[in-house]
């Protein structure tokens, strides 16, 4: 007599399903990233009848080249990660929306999901893991020149400044990891910080040393980006003396941080003085049944290990939250 | 011109250096398991000197047997996601003692940790991820038969119990992960619930019903636990008739939760009524410069990926703290 246990087995096909506009789902996770995609494994071994509305799945991590702090992995691509979070999420038949944002959420005792095409969706509870999105420099010629010079995702662009001349704004880990993927192929790289030493882990500071192409610019801030069809230079300005000059470059990468995607929300939870959504440690907000969790929250550091465990916290508090109801 | 990034092919031996009783260590790490360890890879990533001071690496996880609610792996052995784990915080220089736990710690500026052989570290902050442990029931033969067919651990002891008619105590996941491993083996398996209801995930409730050979006693409670060399029978009492009846059974596991590990830290942080230690959301304690993650902590659902996580903030709330020291 042997029995085959392993669940995973038998479930590993695709079985995601199309959101239902006619059915009230006990949880609807609004979102794409580690978090969200975490909350909906635990919402679907729970049992309960998850939704899950997404622009896109992966989030941020998609974006992210090496990963080497996501325990079980010394060393895993963003993409990679991110297929395997989808494909662990797919094993179960979760209603799925795919390509439109979340632009309102509407609650009371039964909530409602509306997406940016219009499609609203019904729940009991819903968990809100939008994550964010770059924060801008707001500095003459930032928006005109988006896209023809001035890019904010280093994986996502960087190849397109082989050989050339380029600026990193901002000193922590996104901002050095996206220095050292340029220093591989740029001629020159200059990273401009406005504060008075580089904030990455020493681990990312220690690597910058082995490129002989870079160079740091303390207490360096950005007042304006030059160009007509494309980047020509960047304007910094000496915070301690207060004297300004122009760095000629033909790219500007902006890392200075990120925005929580919070638009939908405001006025229904509580947000903080940084607009990121106030939870406790279950991640409840302050509108009993909505739950939040990720970098959309108010939890401090930014992580991918830590958004997948607010995920599981925000799942296990919503099913607990359905069962009372 | 190429330069390799990759910086953990540089750094996948085994690096974990023993303790120094002559340093003072900027935080040592007290527990082995996904709290702890995740803790350690981010507290050497951000190029700390830390200590890492443990009875077992793996803690509870390594007697999990088969996980798939952590993300990244559809289904992995407890023992191999520690494995994992363990050489990930491996590729760090890292202080480490194993084989003795942690029975006092002293708070003060410079902090000191103290393991049951005498041995004493200092540090000037302290994670605590000291897990937990198997609840008790407190049954006459509960202690006097532990090791001759009471068992808490079914993945350690399972095996013993081929052939033999057995029960569970407990309706969660544990209780109902424990009954599926044994039921594959076992004559029988009796479940104990004392509530009305199995509270495990859905996905195992339905994993139970491939066994012909399990029998679920819900609004039950053990009265004692029978045997002489070895347990004969379980005397369970029916909670709503008040009629007891014995059961013929060679074994018991007992499944029904687990303390907190606080000991060492009575007095000196704040525990709440359960005796788990009191965090914030940055995991923090109540003492400058102690912080605490994972399943010893006040947060709730004590799960590996949340675990994990809470490591990974306790670590950087650790390192804000040993920089602004």
């Amino acid at each position: 007599m042997e029995f085959n246990l392993s669940l995973s087995a038998v479930a590993t096909d695709h079985r995601a399903v199309p959101m239902d506009k006619n059915k009230v789902y006990d949880v609807i996770i609004a979102g794409g990233g580690p978090a969200a995609m975490t909350a909906a494994v635990y919402c679907m071994r729970k049992g309960v009848a998850a939704g899950f509305v997404t622009v896109d799945i992966g989030g941020q991590v998609g974006e992210t080249s090496g990963i080497e702090n996501y325990l079980g992995f010394n060393y895993i691509e963003g993409s990679q990660l991110v297929e395997k979070f989808a494909g662990q999420m797919k094993q179960f038949e979760i209603g799925l929306s795919e390509g439109y944002a979340v632009t309102e959420i509407k609650d009371g005792r039964e909530k409602e999901v509306v997406l940016e095409n219009g499609d609203r969706y019904r729940a009991k509870s819903i968990i809100l893991a939008t994550g964010n999105r770059w924060r801008k420099l707001n500095v003459p010629g930032e928006t005109e020149l988006t896209g023809r010079g001035v890019a904010y995702c280093a994986i996502c662009d960087a190849p397109l400044f082989a050989g050339k001349k380029v600026a990193v704004v901002g000193g922590g880990n996104t901002g050095i990891e996206s220095a050292i993927d340029l220093a591989k192929i740029a001629e020159k790289v200059t990273v401009i910080q406005i504060l008075d030493r580089l904030t990455a882990d020493k681990v990312l500071i220690d690597a910058m040393q082995q490129f002989n192409n870079m160079e740091v610019l303390l207490l360096h801030e950005v007042k304006e980006i030059q160009g007509d069809k494309t980047v020509h230079a960047v304007v910094v300005k000496d915070t301690v003396s207060g004297g300004e000059k122009s760095l000629d470059v033909q790219g500007i990468f902006i890392s200075i941080g990120l925005m929580p995607n919070t638009d939908m929300v405001k006025g229904v939870v509580e947000l903080n003085g940084f607009g990121e959504i106030v939870v406790d440690c279950s991640c409840k907000t302050s509108a009993p049944g909505i739950f939040a969790a990720g970098d959309v929250t108010s939890v401090p550091y930014k992580q991918i290990i830590i958004a997948a465990g607010e995920g599981a916290k925000a799942a296990l508090s919503a099913c607990d939250y359905i069962l009372k109801e």
